[in-house]
């Protein structure tokens, strides 16, 4: 089995806790790699360049563009995101499974060049503790939270489009559920295609 | 989450040993129902009428041809196998998941029908193995097995149809994964219509 690694899509309501998830399912497990986007916009109070994002300006991010180096990118309030290739691919070939925190634009952009990536949405159990939450996070005025909420909406539209829900109701649960959900796409069939020649060539040979 | 339960097939090559993993998965869990077959093949030494299957005769099986009772029905080596629909639906709505171990005409046909169903096929860690099974079981004669070998040849080519390998090695783990597998279909975002919706609404009102 795990002829490479997996290729994961976690998207959400910004808000829902995602961030919180991935660092806990990359301390959990060893077997993920978490891409770090490169983006446009300003770094938060405690980011770290190239360990949250790589930030970048405007002209290197349109450059990136131009040379390909970017699996998908999205323009999102203003600010460009995108993935770089070369990690996610040099992961995904020494047999990690590589996890993509993404907007739903990025997200149905790689479903589309990579149509066995799969799509999950990290989804709180009901709204009022998704408006819980983004108050309680404090960092970000009334403005910015109503503004958020008004996207959540929008953003709840896409949820189609994804594969799998994970209900985000304690960091412990959601975390096994995820890594449950990533580790059973190694049995695909189409993630063994080399094991299933190989038994149909013994089978022959019997 | 489970608005209602999952429909898995669960194929495999003759004596890979999906009975005794069947057998294993439902003394483990309690959320699974086994759909029992009609077939108007003879029974095996310990077979149970209503229990491995409904033995029925040709002319009864055809008759449930005629009055649309069955989900799906094949022929194979002379008989006739076939799905009741009723328990199956009734089970799933009470939320179980519910197995059917049917051959891959079968499965092929319950997967049009109903495109959520999860095609698992079973298959050993190699072909020897296979071989190794087959001779041990003692149930068949030495005709009886090289047809079987001939026949896995056939059916390795069908894999491809199915959604899912699990590999054979160890009963234990092999129930483990087994049960992994259909467990995270719950967290389709198919199966979770009405909860997304309920959440947009929610969204919208807050």
């Amino acid at each position: 089995m795990n002829e490479h690694g997996i290729l994961a899509v976690v998207s959400g309501f910004s808000g829902a806790g995602k961030g919180t998830l991935m660092k806990a399912l990359l301390e959990r497990y060893d077997n993920y790699a978490l891409s770090i986007s490169a983006t446009t916009r300003n770094p938060r109070e405690g980011e770290v360049d190239g360990r949250e994002y790589f930030f970048v300006n405007e002209e290197h991010f349109k450059n990136m563009i131009k040379q390909e180096d970017l699996i998908e990118y999205a323009q999102y309030v203003n600010h460009y995101y995108g993935t770089p290739k070369q990690y996610v691919f040099n992961q995904m070939e020494q047999g990690k499974d590589v996890i993509l925190e993404i907007e739903i634009q990025g997200a149905l952009k790689v479903k589309e060049r990579f149509p066995e990536t799969i799509l999950i949405f990290v989804i709180p159990p009901n709204a009022e503790e998704l408006k819980r939450r983004l108050i309680g996070r404090g960092t970000e005025n009334e403005e910015v939270i109503s503004a958020r909420l008004h996207r959540a909406v929008e953003e709840a539209e896409g949820i189609d489009s994804y594969d799998y829900i994970v209900i985000n109701d304690t960091v412990e649960s959601c975390v096994e559920v995820m890594h449950r959900l990533i580790q059973v796409q190694h049995n695909r069939v189409s993630n063994n295609k080399a094991f299933i020649s190989q038994i149909r060539e013994e089978l022959k040979n019997i």
